[in-house]
């Protein structure tokens, strides 16, 4: 994603105290306090600019959601938009995906959501690829039993990559679509990368989940 | 694909007593006997029109391949390209892979191919594909530890039931292309089908293992 530099990003985005969580650590193991419900959390990893989450708490009020973003001048777009909008089923973060562990704990969260990651697409940053072995382990531990994982990319080669990864760590891949807009699957919400970018080839996607016990 | 009547196809067919095995589970266990070597054998199931073997066979003269077709008028064609060729290294079978336990022992097999096989798009006939669960057992007897079977197809649809069966199946995958004509994969010896309809589409193709003991 091409970035733009945004003036005062941060004090922006953390202005917006209804929505983003700044002490997310804090909340580890409890996250259904900040909620003040116990119904399941949901989070999407690089949320990006939140249509695709925003779209998704929508439809679901019984659901919390969670969306997380490294980037402060793109997450800063989500919080304008929440501004506008009553949707006390969502908080958002920005922070990198590598501090997960410190701000969930074992079995917290019940669906991960990966739409368009980052492809990395030198092969010596495969390791920072978000389906990649550095960051299967952490899902595994924050996904409560049998929690999907749910995958969607434009890039051939992050697909090809994380089929791999998902196999070679026995996940348990599912409903496997190599062409998201021409197949059977209802209910597809777009992200805004999704919409500018699906029309010069497929959109792949997968479900998984882990096989081991808890 | 579409089949032409061919008249007597049988009988020309068993008529070439070089390559064409008539007896095929007479020499389960002994097939290193056929070849008079004890060089790798490797099998292709619904070997076609034998494109695909024959070039293999031609480019490894210190392997021997075994091709299995189940409609004669087709591996007829096959037979008719081998009366003018001298590949000592190749036999042909007219047989269906539901025989593959009564053909061949454990671990006879080094490695399996399975090219553009027949889609069965109806869910209804799910369990003839040759990556259902019908048939990845019997492939696990016959290939030898970490014999691999390379598979491609340009049937999306087959192609996205593999990945889930094989994976299903706690298979080891790797090498997946979502684009073969247009990946960095070498040494692709077209099958006459592939010639045809690969312009219309992209070719798919993995690799995958057993992962348990033998």
């Amino acid at each position: 994603m091409r970035l733009r530099n945004v003036k005062n990003a941060h004090e922006r985005l953390v202005s917006n105290e209804k929505y983003v969580i700044t002490d997310c650590k804090e909340h580890k193991g409890k996250w259904n306090e900040v909620f003040g419900n116990n119904n399941p959390i949901e989070l999407e990893i690089g949320m990006g600019k939140g249509q695709f989450l925003l779209e998704l708490a929508k439809r679901n009020p019984d659901i919390n959601y969670i969306g997380i973003e490294k980037f402060t001048s793109v997450i800063l777009r989500a919080s304008e938009k929440l501004e506008n909008l009553d949707l006390p089923n969502v908080r958002i973060i920005n922070v990198n995906a590598d501090d997960l562990l410190d701000i969930f704990t074992e079995g917290e969260i019940s669906k991960l959501y990966l739409n368009f990651s980052d492809p990395w697409p030198k092969n010596c940053h495969a390791k920072r690829r978000l389906t990649s072995i550095t960051y299967l382990p952490k899902y595994e531990v924050i996904l409560k039993k049998d929690g999907e994982i749910h995958f969607k990319t434009d890039n051939i080669h992050l697909f090809e990559f994380s089929l791999e990864s998902m196999n070679n760590y026995q996940m348990l891949l599912k409903n496997i679509s190599l062409d998201l807009h021409n197949s059977a699957f209802e209910g597809n919400i777009m992200t805004e990368f999704e919409e500018r970018f699906s029309k010069t080839g497929p959109i792949y996607r997968l479900e998984a989940t882990f096989r081991r016990e808890k």
